[in-house]
């Protein structure tokens, strides 16, 4: 039976969207398993999501490699194996053939590249018969915004686009296409997108979710696995160091101080909210091209116990970026599809177990994360939600 | 006002009974925060435990030195500070006045040996006016017992004491003691004692609860925290490897391999029950006089990502053991108190938050076994649940 | 030009030498760069040993899969590309046909299985036209031996040949009848071999010289490295604990109990010469087949420092066996050819730089045993030394 | 006997020189062992440097606390014990009694600084009929320099001061008025003191000896004990990033970035000169108050081997700075005495071991420092050199 889900990258030549788009081939050829896929665990599929064997996958891309080269370049890497890459070739080749070119910042008027953008995705849509398109933003982290009144209202928005302003990030570009497009919208990285305002208010203005922010891969996901363990044990955490490693393209945009500055904020919330204070202690994103597509993070926590006893507890994480963040892309989509249909509408917010900055009111540990996810599984499968 | 909750320790000279009476000693006096007392947390409070002002503290032991000379020795350790030890010194001379033998191996007859500490406990009880007696384990751990019929059925178990037989491990003793005493008891240590079947029918025939086994404090409480991540995040941990080492008494005990395998049993358990499958990976406790009361704990997480991409986690933890186990001896103490008000009867499963091999059919996963324990104090604090 | 310096492995089809077969093969074809090859170092260099060009390989072995599958098998672990095991196939093919079957242990007569052998490695070569031929064992360990009358003597040892017994353990065959055909010999496991007195009395007999034991590749070679650091600054080492987690064949052999205190032995001897001192913590070494022909070493060193002040080291070790033996074992091959063509004789103490528990009366540190090594080869470069 | 050499601090209620000075009032009451202290091993004290106890200590400071209360709160920090402290605490209260005001940034003309300075130390000589006095730099250190003529030139800094005139940092001053007093002079920091060409100028012409920069006492230690490691098997470090978390002031004032370049600068020399090519990675100085006096660096050494295969090794290191600091302290104060003696003129270059940046074309490597060291103390000790 043909897909009828659409999954559409921006950055679809990626390193993420490009593992992801690897294993939904191979697993949909019974040639992986599906380890790492949150929503083929037995708890979450009660929701029944779509397969992903009816996810077809397209994007835009800014860059020139083709998907089967850069899918080659990554088997180099150790992130897949060689054979897997070779096995999933012709797909591969016929996925980027659906690569659409990225917008890029002088671009012209903004307001075009939204309709560019927006006819893209529909186009795609149209083209395949597919029931919807959900649009996930894989590319490369924005620094920064700070939030202008054109960012606050969406009135403001629309006013100066047709003046011909271009008052939005990238980020943000994608996001209102998508919406304008009538597909759900998945921001994987930090970058602002939905998270505006005006975006949002788009969302409901159209009736479409939409999930965000950034993924939740390493450190910050080991974070707030441990950190409710000190803080359900009453012990004091006194400082929380963090340091990063990484060596593929992520790291190569954060090396840049503003960018980084994105990241490590949005790192930085779930700690203080677990624990119920802030703590002290640097946080460093380090390029390091060595690494390739890996990253080895270390932290040191250091905490007092019982009359004031100081203990401290260190871990070294090794793990390769785009293979945890991949799979993550393919349940979003998949989850995303479902709360469409369901109807669901603005920030949805039970989806806050894969980010590190979650969308709306809801808890930053990930058992309470996942507990909240099961809960909205639990409804969404017997239709009590939408 | 005078104290009317009994906290009666096996072990009362040892490193965690002398720690937590230090503390509690300490916590009375306003001398040190609640820092590691978890009945303090307010989500726990709910459930109106006694306070730590409430306790009055007595016990069993058979070594020699006393409180306050064995309190020096800790706060040379760097458990607590010298001043700390100091200030409470009086307090301490108190409570070793109420330290009376405790029993051992060659001690004649086993029903005369129950019979005594029976009268131990209930003489306490007595002298001070108390509501209640918590009789705590926290003895030097017992090697694996191979369980025959005595230990099976209760009165199997009296017709061999009645024949003057010795078929109880001293930790048998004691829980059977206590229990014929009227007094909850809690098995801190993974020597058997209440989970031998004909004390838990013991327990019931008495109508009191018991709580255990083997206090949650280190690798394990790590282990438990963490291991979900993996499993909701759908990974598949290939292999475990856990080294464990200790400096104190306990790390003493623990190298025989015999008593080592008590504990390591206790540790495996949750972590196949967490991921649902066996999971490989060495074990080993090691005894290094050089760590004083510290503990260092090193493990190494090998796991599977998606299309099978293999990553590692490791961590060490650098805690001082005594610090760690002697409030969670206090938290049990309070909220064993609590349930006996209520009319808990036998093992009390709610409790498993504070144990690495917890009785009953409970969670293994910290977060869950931290809901389960907020369900019971909300429940018996609204008198709902005995 | 033909090769004229015979490396006759035993073990030929293991990791070790497969892994030193095809970088061999490799190196000699320019397609791999000289990285981990201490004999092309400028400095070592100066002793002008045979080059890698130089040497033709064959040897015996008891295991039956053939060099190309074994190559294909490490290469599918990561010890090397699959490109590299492809390109250097044929010379595989080539290599495998001179590998021998080795001897077993109910071979019947030691005094026959000794002559096999030594007809097979002369044979070698005299078909090859070699000017010499160095034997290397690279097979699996053996347990400790208990030294016998037969080990002390060759006299003893020769009588009881003569006599139809078995007196030798594999290792002891193997270099008795290496040193029969006139060929040095090197052991690199901690296999007796060499070391048995009376087998050394055999190399003075035969004028032949042997090095050895154990190679130093991973956690001893960091301990050689980092103990004279606490020596020379005065810092009393007050426990070095050591972890060791292998997957290979050797993390298998090891896991015998009996196996491993061969190996746990030649561990512990450098450390104790370095800090002068005997120091206290475990040793284990576990098998875990999960890491492949990986090993992950953690240490915790503790010390003390000035004043007392208690502080600590720890490390962990991420390396691959056979590729960290592999360069080793043809550096060995090249400067015992060099040795021997210098009329070297017993015991070549110099080369103590590539073992853990090197032979003679030679330094335990890293950078005394280099210091030792260049004197040497700047001896036998300028013709002063044998 | 009275002590006949003088150690004068500039930093003299510092946490290094409180550390060295209630370490040299213990060991010279018999409080306290010899660990840490480089000058009292067989091979080093072949030299005849003067004893501990020959020293009498004396110095500046800028701040108030006096060194009584100073050790109370390293005591608190646990760097020493309580009792220690208030062992030599008469001690304590006389050499306090001999610190100085030191020099601040506005104190007017530089000239009269230099000549303030060298009075106060050539009057510490002569009340107490010294033969020599070492001063030592302990204080903060300073931002780096832009080499100014003034600072190139000798006669180019005495015209500058004549015209009053101040182109020297604060340790410039200092060492300037202690060649002045005639007084040997060690720069302990990484602040230039005597490494500008026309300080260095000055100890020529003064024909006194100086030793520096930057005590080598923790990461820097071990890389310098590691990379010969790596660099004589012939491995091929790609990347190694270390991270230093630091709470004492030490840590504070490298918070400050521009000071925290002139500590990375002199900790990245060594590693580029021991394995012959420069290295990858970043290096981080994080105050983390919560540490106090010690100090947690994690390193990550990546490295590729044999075929190019890629491994990893890394490390934490958990000391504390003072104690790691003061023997060296005192060490160079009985050192340098007896290169003084000797007649040693200029920069001493076998004092390299004690240094991240040694002064001169030294070794960086850990074991060819000790080596030279070894050297220098034997013929100093023979009356062969100065």
């Amino acid at each position: 039976m043909a897909p009828r889900t659409g999954l559409w990258f921006i950055g679809a030549r990626g390193s993420v969207a490009t593992t992801a788009t690897v294993g939904a081939l191979a697993m949909t050829a019974g040639l992986a398993p599906r380890t790492g896929c949150v929503a083929d665990l037995p708890e979450v599929a009660v929701a029944a999501p779509p397969g992903v064997d009816d996810l077809l996958i397209g994007g835009h891309d800014v860059v020139g490699d083709a998907l089967p080269k850069r899918a080659e370049a990554l088997a180099a890497g150790g992130v897949f194996g060689h054979e897997l890459a070779r096995a999933v070739h012709s797909g591969l080749v016929e996925v980027d053939a659906r690569v659409r070119p990225g917008i890029t910042s002088n671009a012209g008027f903004q307001r075009d590249a939204i309709e560019q953008v927006s006819r893209d995705v529909a186009g795609f849509r149209a083209a395949h018969g597919l029931d919807r398109v959900i649009v996930i933003d894989v590319s490369t982290t924005e620094p920064p915004l700070e939030l202008a009144p054109e960012h606050r209202d969406l009135d403001e928005l629309d006013r100066a686009l047709a003046a011909g302003e271009s008052p939005l990030p990238a980020s943000g570009v994608y996001a209102y296409a998508a919406l304008r497009a009538g597909c759900p919208f998945v921001a994987f990285t930090p970058s602002p997108g939905p998270r505006l305002p005006a975006i949002d208010q788009l969302a409901h203005r159209t009736q479409l979710p939409w999930a965000g922010t950034d993924g939740k891969t390493g450190e910050t996901l080991i974070k707030s696995a441990l950190a409710p363990m000190f803080a359900t044990r009453a012990l004091r955490v006194r400082s929380w160091a963090s340091y990063n490693l990484l060596g593929g393209g992520d790291g190569q945009a954060l090396a840049d101080p503003e960018t980084a500055e994105s990241k490590t904020r949005s790192k930085n919330k779930g700690l203080a909210s677990i624990l119920g204070h802030p703590v002290d202690g640097p946080m460093h994103i380090d390029y390091l091209p060595d690494l390739g597509d890996w990253k080895t993070a270390w932290d040191l926590v250091s905490f007092e116990g019982f009359l004031g006893t100081k203990m401290s507890m260190q871990f070294t994480w090794q793990g390769c970026d785009s293979a945890l963040a991949a799979p993550l892309v393919l349940d979003l989509a998949r989850l995303m599809a479902r709360a469409h249909r369901a109807g669901a509408v603005g920030a949805v917010e039970s989806l806050g177990f894969f980010f590190k900055d979650p969308a709306g009111d809801t808890p930053h540990d990930l058992a309470g994360q996942w507990r909240a996810l099961l809960d909205w599984c639990g409804q969404i499968g017997s239709g009590e939600q939408r």
